[in-house]
């Protein structure tokens, strides 16, 4: 059985030309990019040129690209870099933040010595952060920092970070926001979002996973997480894992370029499906937001998320129940509840999420499998409860 | 030209085998491990086996790695993982630790709110921590935490882990050792270290870029660096790197099965070359302390370190003055000053660090190259100066 992948907000396949472009620096230009004879020489203006790359996909200046080692290290490096660099205050995230935005924020704010006070922007029934609410926080609680997240993982809801970005520069806040999910999707210009920091993760995009970035605003306080040998500007410290930082290189690359073609395929396969699921009685999650194209999170009500996805599994289609990234931590999405949804519907969550190589005739046969499998589903619920 | 390699303690060619173990993760089973479908629950599997083979190659259970995206991270997670456990008081390293050890270490000692007392151990003329002074030095500041490298980069001195861990136990202190440059080159055993923290790194046995772990006691207070979705039991978040996790694990477990015959190809190679190098009337150093079998860190008076490395690599042989993981901030060797070696003779370090591919025949090149550009170099600076 040929598996029917959905589940690209979690983490996508490599592409073709970006593991090529890895491959040579595994057995052959393989040297430290610290070691100062050719082949680390070679090494360095592989992961020189990564940098390049990278930038450009966000409109800034390769200096401002710290490389880490995924997206969760980047989101952390800003939230305890940048607290760690002033005296500590408020701290504004939104309500639906990734956890790696939240628990390192929770953390800070948890702490017994110069804790920070911990807020979080409420957001409404379609998960956009309320941003009448939030400029009355902001005046209440003056921040240092803030986080908000471009484009949310499970919902796919698109945040309006430039107008939350202005009102807390206004108060003399650093500003982040986490573009993870949005990268590729829909246009992310550094200047544009008028952030201090932005993160990006290769894997969401075709490229591998052990690379991503924070760029940053090079007047940015920011302290290191991992010290060391005083890499990337002394912000982050360890062997450059070159192999992955050229595949992320490449990768954004190709993300920019096939940006547009992208967002048309998967926007025209996502409004299909969703037509087809509220065919089938499903509700769909953040529908009246602004989303990115390749979203989609719904609900069959009564048919518990979880069991769906084990379900469709065995039908050769792979997609998520909640978000992968906290799966290993399962309980009810943070998100839903956020946004009032009622527990029993939330229970019932699972999220689509599409990638450039899907087709037409794959979202056909997974309304049908999903069409078969809820009616075996409430069957079954039937016989059990009557 | 073909380059001979002789940098192993900077990093290392992948393998075949373990090249061709990860290449399956890239692009078929590219799962996310925390996804509940089939290709997640691939993912993980394939990082449960790799965590048995990491741990078996130092005797623990699987439970007790936590993979960390390299050794510099695995260090600042102890360090400073170790130190946000407990109530600050004295921490001990060694004067010749990595700087990824030594600038955490440096970081908390310095911070405004609740500042460590650093305290670092000093070693005799050939490299090894002074037993004696230790002692006194640990009686006299009871610390919490202490951290002394199994095998030292530059040197290759290996130190009296366990005699220094039951001193630190004594009075209570947490202990880690930085075993990256050990692994596959003598015997660590977790147990009989006596420690409650050790690094591994994958690239210095060749394994991948991108995958290391920090073993520990389970008894150990430990903060993560890293917060988020909860991987890693808690103690580091991030989606799992699988494709160099993978390769880890096989890296190890083929560092283990090869360790005797590496151990003595390597101590064959090194001692010829020794030999050949103190007739060329070459100052060794840490000759006189037990090393690791690969390395090798010399001396020609009068010849400048960086200069020979440079003449060397277009001859075609790499190595390293210095450490190349510090190579990004040149500058005096912090380890040879520690040994009190004459800041002039140190100017002259050259480390050559062989590896299992290496021959008697690339050795016998490697020792005429040297010997010719000594020539050249020493005819050019009477030209010069005279």
């Amino acid at each position: 059985m040929t598996l029917v992948y959905l589940d690209h907000n979690a983490t996508t396949r490599v592409d073709d030309a970006v593991l090529e472009a890895m491959l040579p620096f595994f057995q052959h230009d393989y040297g430290n990019p610290s070691s100062r004879h050719g082949l680390g020489i070679q090494a360095r203006r592989a992961i020189d040129k990564a940098r390049q790359q990278v930038a450009e996909a966000v409109g800034v200046q390769p200096v401002q690209v710290i490389f880490t080692s995924g997206g969760s290290e980047a989101n952390n490096l800003f939230i305890r870099g940048a607290a760690d660099s002033v005296k500590p205050n408020h701290l504004f995230i939104s309500a639906i933040e990734h956890p790696c935005v939240l628990k390192p924020a929770q953390a800070l704010s948890r702490r017994s010595s110069d804790p920070w006070n911990l807020h979080q922007f409420s957001v409404d029934s379609s998960g956009r952060v309320d941003l009448e609410a939030a400029k009355l926080a902001l005046q209440q609680y003056p921040p240092k920092i803030v986080s908000v997240m471009l484009a949310n993982n499970e919902t796919g809801v698109i945040q309006d970070v430039t107008a939350i970005a202005e009102m807390a520069r206004a108060h003399g806040a650093s500003v982040h926001t986490d573009a993870i999910q949005a990268l590729g999707k829909i246009p992310v210009d550094f200047s544009a979002l008028n952030v201090h920091a932005l993160t990006l993760s290769a894997h969401k995009i075709n490229g591998p996973k052990g690379a991503a970035a924070l760029i940053v605003d090079k007047r940015l306080l920011l302290k290191p997480l991992i010290y060391g040998g005083g890499h990337e500007n002394g912000l982050r410290s360890g062997t450059e894992n070159v192999p992955a930082i050229v595949g992320f290189g490449l990768a954004c690359e190709l993300a920019k370029r096939r940006a547009a073609e992208t967002a048309h395929h998967t926007a025209e396969l996502r409004d299909y499906l969703e037509q087809g699921l509220i065919g089938l009685g499903a509700i769909i999650f953040g529908r009246e937001a602004a989303r990115i194209p390749n979203t989609c999170y719904f609900a069959l009500p009564e048919i518990e998320g979880d069991t769906l996805v084990v379900k469709l599994d065995k039908a050769g289609f792979a997609v998520a129940a909640g978000a992968a990234c906290s799966s290993v931590n399962p309980g009810q999405s943070h998100v839903l509840s956020a946004m009032q949804v009622d527990p029993m519907l939330a229970r019932c969550a699972v999220r689509v999420s599409l990638g450039r190589d899907n087709t037409m005739q794959q979202i056909d046969d997974f309304l049908r499998a999903t069409q078969r499998i809820a009616a075996e589903l409430k069957q079954m619920s039937s016989l059990t409860f009557h």
